[in-house]
């Protein structure tokens, strides 16, 4: 039995942590052998709830599961972490725009920077669930100077997830069978879904679902999934997060598929045109040891090239927005 | 790979079945190899509720999710069902005491009881969930008299579990070493954890903890732990819930451990005093192919004995009142 990971979530009171620390637990991203400390961070008020959380992860009596820290401070929640998964973020209210969001949740994430600096473990790995991601993302690594930059992540893998299955399910086949989609961009509706290299089984996609259902029907149905499932739910996706968080960082830990990429927002070192000093989407291979590669040399045509362009041109604009925090 | 179960889960819009049936189409229940056609049963009025759940279960991309039926209509639900978990239940309003509630939840579980007789698969299995759960599993197998009485069960793993928890915490020892625990009888307060038989690790369980213990804390405590958890978390048990429903029909399905056994509320057969006629709750073995024993040549303790008494005494209780539907 391996020595105890610790692995901190925050928002860990909230719905989607609510579907991802049983599973935490249970090993579905570290494996059936690796037990997990589970580090718990709330605010104030949801320390209450959180209790009844842990009551219930104590209540499934989960093996794996060695311990757990429930607490309202950054310090005592990233304290020797190996694992991070940022899930709480302020919540969009009516009357705030894009920046006010941004400008709130900046706030959140260079504390929880500053914490992870200063009091995580040397091989601390992050991913950013709570929106806006890839923003947060870069907010948080700014104010983790010490830590190497490639540790730090945002998610696109529930817009990933979500194309693979419109497209198998367009193409009558399983979604096992689909590889080497790519999103490119910011978590975002600017996000480029991408199928240029994507291959359904033996056939390129694009040729199986062709050019037209692609650009009028799965573009612009993935850029507004979150908002249909709020419609039709009630309330926000939160298991399906839950399970897009669980395959990046088991992906990220124990590596991807042979012959298929993820798609992982990471800091952008310029390729494929999007602009540097941002965390950018991309394809990413992972070979099973904690590091990743941005998939290199892949030709792209003017439509994706533009896409590129206007998402990283977003991202931009978001980092205006909190540049005296970074 | 094999054919496709059909699993059906009614309630499948509520927090229940939320934290269940991702779990399910990831293989958590039927292994990895199992491809899964859920049968989603709901109420009309969250038949929208239910197809945001939908979208988030294709959001997710599982290889093993062959499809998915939405209906509000109890013979579809079952068509060709072979596993069914029954967690859709009327909640207790205030105002309503026991009876209300079981008279409200017959009308329910009748209908599904006849559907399962006229629709399921022939190797239909039944694992209730829904309050009061025993009870309910009787009004089903009553109104199925087509399929064998052994395929209808009701849910004691979660105070099985919830045992093995907390006696795990206050021994210092990790859950998998506790064996042979045994949760008797109905699943409410009248439920008797029994630790007669029961180790953690070599050690007999008693011993370790003390009787003082058992029946000062550890008793109170399980017997209470639901309406801690509501009081703390300001909701139900949802997916403790869910995972004890995955563990009983996982173990069910494909076996309990080497010298342990499981808590499984099945139609008693009068072992052990219990009365003949209710659906009670035993220690009992699975041998990994669809049947379950009940443990036998057990002795028990004058106290145990009579706690059997009492429990079996309310689901008589319980009976009567639904008597005209079974």
């Amino acid at each position: 039995m391996n020595a105890p990971l610790k692995v901190t979530v925050t928002g860990a009171a909230g719905q989607i942590a609510y579907s991802l620390l049983f599973r935490i637990a249970k090993g579905d991203v570290f494996g059936p052998k690796q037990p997990i400390i589970l580090q718990m961070l709330e605010i104030t008020p949801a320390m209450g709830a959180l209790e009844g959380v842990a009551m219930e992860l104590q209540d499934c009596a989960l093996p794996l599961l060695h311990g757990m820290v429930l607490t309202d401070d950054a310090n005592t929640g990233f304290d020797g972490a190996n694992w991070a998964f940022l899930v709480g973020a302020f919540p969009r209210k009516a009357g705030m725009d894009r920046s006010d969001l941004i400008g709130k949740n900046a706030g959140i994430f260079s504390v929880q920077g500053k914490a992870i600096n200063s009091r995580a473990a040397s091989d601390i790995r992050v991913l950013v669930v709570g929106n806006p991601a890839n923003t947060n993302a870069l907010i948080t690594m700014s104010n983790a100077p010490d830590v190497p930059r490639e540790r730090f992540t945002a998610m696109t893998r529930l817009d990933h997830n979500r194309s693979v299955s419109m497209l198998a399910g367009k193409a009558g086949a399983n979604v096992a069978d689909v590889r080497q989609l790519t999103v490119w961009g910011n978590h975002s509706n600017t996000m480029v879904p991408d199928l240029t290299y994507c291959y359904i089984g033996r056939q390129k996609a694009l040729n199986a679902v062709g050019k037209r259902w692609y650009s009028k029907e799965f573009v612009p149905t993935i850029a507004g999934r979150g908002a249909a499932v709020i419609k039709a739910r009630g309330a926000s996706s939160a298991a399906s997060a839950a399970n897009a968080a669980i395959d990046h960082v088991h992906d990220w830990a124990q590596g991807t598929r042979k012959n298929d990429w993820v798609s992982m927002s990471v800091p952008s070192d310029g390729s494929y045109g999007a602009p540097e000093g941002v965390i950018f989407s991309f394809p990413c291979t992972c070979p099973g040891d904690g590091t990743y590669q941005i998939v290199q040399g892949l030709e792209l045509g003017e439509d994706i090239k533009a896409g590129i362009k206007a998402t990283g041109d977003e991202l931009l604009a978001e980092r205006a927005v909190v540049a005296e925090l970074l």
